[in-house]
């Protein structure tokens, strides 16, 4: 057995056992069965030592995050999660941190039902790829170009949490232990919104998960969308401890371009509006409405209290599509 | 636009189109659907910078064999390749280079019909990983684990010329132009066996993609079957080329443990062997029968006209299941 072998062992067997996969870790090639009237939904996503995670990181938090991005992706198109394969690359064999890996990489799929069907072990700098899989119900995926002038713009959950949370490790931020375990927390272990992004699937008009920026991201549903927007930051939804760490300035720039919350972005008409709380009422997440999409292509304006808020200068928004 | 989403650019669209690619690049997911009457077959494979390949070789190589390597994890399941997702990871951004990797991965998507539905592009050491999925029709995967006792082995191709390619390139082989170009053409754009692969879903009683060399992926079957086998040195296919590079001694060293030639290793029992050359008879790829499975499980014994002959000191094989 080779050196990078002995990874594949803290895997072995993959954790939840589905009924859709026949063949599972051990073989050229996992082989899976897809129900009639389901599509497939497929995402792939790379977080690189040192560049997307401290390499210092708790490993079963490097492990937890990798599988909650991807999982994110999934909830971002409506999908119910099923399987993910992992490329793992490290530069060395520490028992402590390969099992602790692979400990956070298991509370998230058992969790949610999703079975490790696969993947590879290399010797290589600090890095993972997990591509994850899940289904979707025909005709049902979120899109991100199919939001229309009109429609209401909704975020779940907090915003800017995991940005703190990275500038507290950095050392850039200082603040209470209590907010400091809270906001590392929403850095450390996002939630992906998966149930949401199940939820929506009849009732939002588009929908993205929230990686780069509230502002960078929305960007890419105006884009795809072919709109513009207006979104009001006295609305954003912000955690006590976001406020008390920052300052109501600084959390709201924080919520409007840090990244990694992994909330979803959404847009909602205004018939399925009356729908959303119904829709949401079993996921115990709560959707904030901060906006609106508008005709102007490519315009994306900040009020406050109705008057024109600046736009912060590291945005992530691109004016120009 | 992020510096980094340029990368995305040279991939946009995917190549080659399919039907069954409801949602391609550009969203949080991409959607497929996936035929009633077939399962889904999928594999990762990873290939680093300086480990799996030599940072200066020609982009167009690496491109094609990080996806070669996976069809041939496909092919070896026979199963027909359908859609892959790429993470590229790359220290700089390098047009040139990319528009040789673009060009050297859609050449082998086009020609199998594949489309490129996603992936990730990040800054990080050189490096990238595939999943690749295709289909194939209930009950006909070809596993590593059902080979039995009396089943003959066959290999596709010829063995030992990626191995040898490999030491031309770091300057330990020496040999004429003509060999140098065919063996280092041979390591650098291995043909992934896909139509053998499918040809065979019926007929091979087991099957792997020979990646780690001979005796250590026929190991695999073995292991996983739980049965021994007899190899005949004299009956290893060798091309005219490595047998004039190394002579015919290290010709066959090379064949029984060189990697990376992506040939396919099967069983077929006696019943099917009859039905051999028909069904690889539309493939234009030859099958040479090079010995036969035993019942002694873990033992693989190495056989020069019928005489034992010495198990190369690093042959991959494990002896002890």
């Amino acid at each position: 057995m080779k050196e990078f072998d002995l990874i594949g062992r803290y895997f072995a067997g993959g954790g939840h056992q589905r009924k859709d996969v026949l063949v599972g870790i051990g073989d050229d090639c996992a082989v899976t069965t897809v129900a009639e009237n389901q599509h497939l939904a497929i995402t792939t996503d790379t977080l690189v030592g040192g560049i997307h995670f401290f390499e210092s990181a708790p490993a079963k938090s490097v492990a937890y995050k990798a599988v909650a991005v991807n999982l994110s992706d999934l909830a971002a198109m409506g999908a119910e999660p099923a399987w993910i394969s992992l490329s793992l690359s490290l530069p060395k064999i520490d028992e402590n941190w390969l099992a602790d890996f692979a400990e956070g990489l298991y509370e998230l799929t058992r969790y949610y039902s999703v079975q490790l069907i696969g993947g590879d072990t290399v010797h290589g700098p600090m890095a993972m790829t997990i591509t994850a899989q899940g289904f979707i119900p025909p005709e049902n995926a979120l899109k991100r170009s199919t939001a229309k002038p009109g429609d209401w713009i909704y975020v779940t959950g907090t915003l800017g949490d995991a940005g703190a949370g990275l500038g507290i490790l950095s050392g850039e931020i200082e603040t209470t232990a209590q907010n400091r375990d809270y906001l590392v927390n929403r850095h450390y272990f996002p939630t992906p919104r998966v149930a949401v992004g199940t939820a929506l699937r009849r009732t939002a008009s588009s929908c993205i998960d929230i990686s780069d920026g509230l502002l960078a991201d929305l960007g890419h549903i105006l884009k795809a969308s072919g709109c513009g927007a207006t979104v009001h930051v006295d609305r954003l939804p912000l955690s006590r401890q976001l406020t008390e760490c920052l300052g109501e300035g600084k959390a709201r720039e924080f919520a409007l371009t840090a990244g990694d919350d992994y909330e979803l972005a959404f847009t909602v008409n205004e018939e399925q509006r009356g729908h959303l709380e119904t829709s949401l009422s079993s996921t115990n997440v709560k959707a904030t409405c901060i906006g609106q999409i508008t005709g102007h292509s490519g315009k994306l304006e900040l009020k406050l209290e109705d008057a024109p808020y600046p736009m912060p200068s590291k945005s992530g928004f691109e004016h120009e599509f």
